[in-house]
């Protein structure tokens, strides 16, 4: 029996998501909430190590199906280990990117389709987020915003890549709009997280009309 | 355009699949074949390290749904990297386990099911063994051939999983009879090594018929 608050946070790199992910366990953490904090790939020693081989630039020969099996993996453990334990013990879950990140990445970005929900609904099982945030930004503008030179396997694709993943997660937003509030991340840093905790109030007065 | 031999073998430990693999390389290079030897978890840099992450005695809290996409990742890249190329060049590829590993080891042995099928039918396209070597032992025999105290973190489930496991190879090779060859494995080195020879030269009867 789940009893906990589920929240993911999506975007393109450079739209904010760390700085906003810090207002977030604020937030929940002065209201009086147990908050665990995670992140994706990782977020579990096995799942770590799973983490090594994705952002490992040597690993240049990894075929689109085995990365997104290899995420998929890393969130399955994520899912047992962590997110359910924690949601069945009433805690809040922040989880930094989840299954969003692997349609948008692997499914529109690498052009694999269907195959990602598939593979990925039994690593999620019932444990979907209650609330997405998504951090809106054109993708040029964060890269822009990060200005990085030294850059793991996934940061070194080419932007066309990045506008795929981008449009993708416009569509999850668009066909979720229950799930997932699109945030724009343009604005400053003070004008997205009062949009972001405008999202946090209404599935918290949510949650306490279905009680 | 595949134009090459798949091979696999199968089995449950202590059935002698090292030995026969052996002996399969020398069949086929001694008829002047091109041969490519592999095996499953690894048979690549990506899936050595994946290996390395399953086999990891402190890897105890493993769920069964991560490791099944564990090892259906490290499947993944070498079909992308290494099988599909080599049968497309008209290579013979001998492989130490393949998807039937998967389907007996978790679809029967951990109970996950038709999960297992569906997500290795990402990772293998039309990339099915020609022909698989069942090498069929009870698993008790099996386990005192090998007489081993070092265990790594599969090997040290109990013998009623390797019994399911067992149970699960035997459904499957009932259910492809022209694929899988179930090899009595209780007899001598010799004996089981002209089984196996006997399905060779069937295969490749087979194949030079329909060519």
């Amino acid at each position: 029996m789940k009893k906990g608050i589920f929240i993911s946070f999506e975007g393109t790199d450079g739209a904010g998501k760390s700085t906003q992910i810090a207002f977030a366990e604020d937030y929940f953490k002065s209201r009086g909430y147990d908050v665990v904090m995670t992140r994706e790939p990782g977020g579990t020693p096995i799942g770590e190590k799973l983490r090594e081989i994705l952002l490992d630039k040597s690993n240049s020969e990894m075929s689109s199906v085995t990365e997104m099996m290899i995420y998929s993996a890393a969130r399955a453990q994520l899912v047992a280990e962590v997110i359910r334990p924690a949601l069945e013990a009433g805690q809040v879950v922040i989880c930094d990117r989840f299954v969003d990140s692997s349609i948008a990445y692997q499914a529109f970005g690498r052009g694999l389709g269907d195959a990602v929900s598939t593979v990925n609904s039994f690593a999620i099982g019932d444990s979907m987020p209650d609330l997405t945030v998504f951090l809106d930004l054109d993708p040029a503008i964060g890269r822009s915003r990060i200005g990085k030179t030294d850059m793991d396997r996934l940061e070194q694709e080419d932007i066309d890549f990045f506008y795929r993943v981008y449009n993708g997660y416009r569509e999850l937003a668009e066909a979720n709009p229950d799930r997932i509030a699109s945030v724009n991340a343009a604005g400053t840093v003070d004008e997205v997280r009062a949009e972001i905790e405008a999202a946090f109030a209404r599935i918290l007065r949510r949650i306490s009309d279905d009680e």
